[in-house]
């Protein structure tokens, strides 16, 4: 979604609270892949605290919760999508897809066509 | 650009330095109104060494430099904008005008649906 120099960093405010922006988007996909708070965490360089405390940040922020977490040992335990996760996920990278897409042409190339490609020393 | 939860930021990058941004557009602006980098860094609350190292890195990701210094006392002294800084400066916010309008509509409205206006305590 960022090709070249461009960098854009798409997120949703609840109150002062980042709702979902890049770094929970990719939480939710690896928790999704992984079925765990802990090793979606792993996965993704971040400690267990860290990303306990994303995943209970965006249960507040949305009116349904994100993710799910069933505890006890075994085949039970973990944590996953729920069909609202699933729903902003998916609808978040439409949106960053989106304004990727809308990026395009002027007036980015103008600015494109102005920059070095490395900062002078 | 950013009306309701959401938040955009648009930076082009020259190799890991920020070329422009949020901040480095609107210390341009600053620079324009104010006619320096020091009263510039003021009026935005920052230090003048800050306003002055951030004018320095744009200066080089830029074929062109973007702000011009003019030594000495009196009215000869004192920062204004190239006209390759006010083709930037116009550029980026053109850009951050564009995709703040693109995000209106689906899917950003499926998700300011399902987010709460506050984080629940």
């Amino acid at each position: 979604m960022s090709p070249g120099p461009l960098k854009l960093k798409v997120q949703l405010l609840c109150g002062d609270t980042p709702a979902i922006g890049p770094g929970k988007a990719d939480l939710l996909e690896a928790i999704d892949a992984q079925g765990s708070i802990s090793a979606a965490g792993r996965a993704l360089g971040m400690s267990y605290r860290r990303a306990w405390l994303l995943v209970d940040e965006m249960n507040r922020c949305w009116i349904e919760r994100l993710v799910e977490t069933r505890s006890g040992g075994g085949e039970a335990s973990g944590a996953r999508l729920t069909e609202a996760g699933c729903k902003v996920l998916a609808a978040y990278r439409q949106l960053q897809a989106h304004l990727g897409e809308q990026a395009r042409g002027e007036p980015l190339a103008t600015l494109t066509g102005m920059m070095r490609s490395e900062p002078e020393t």
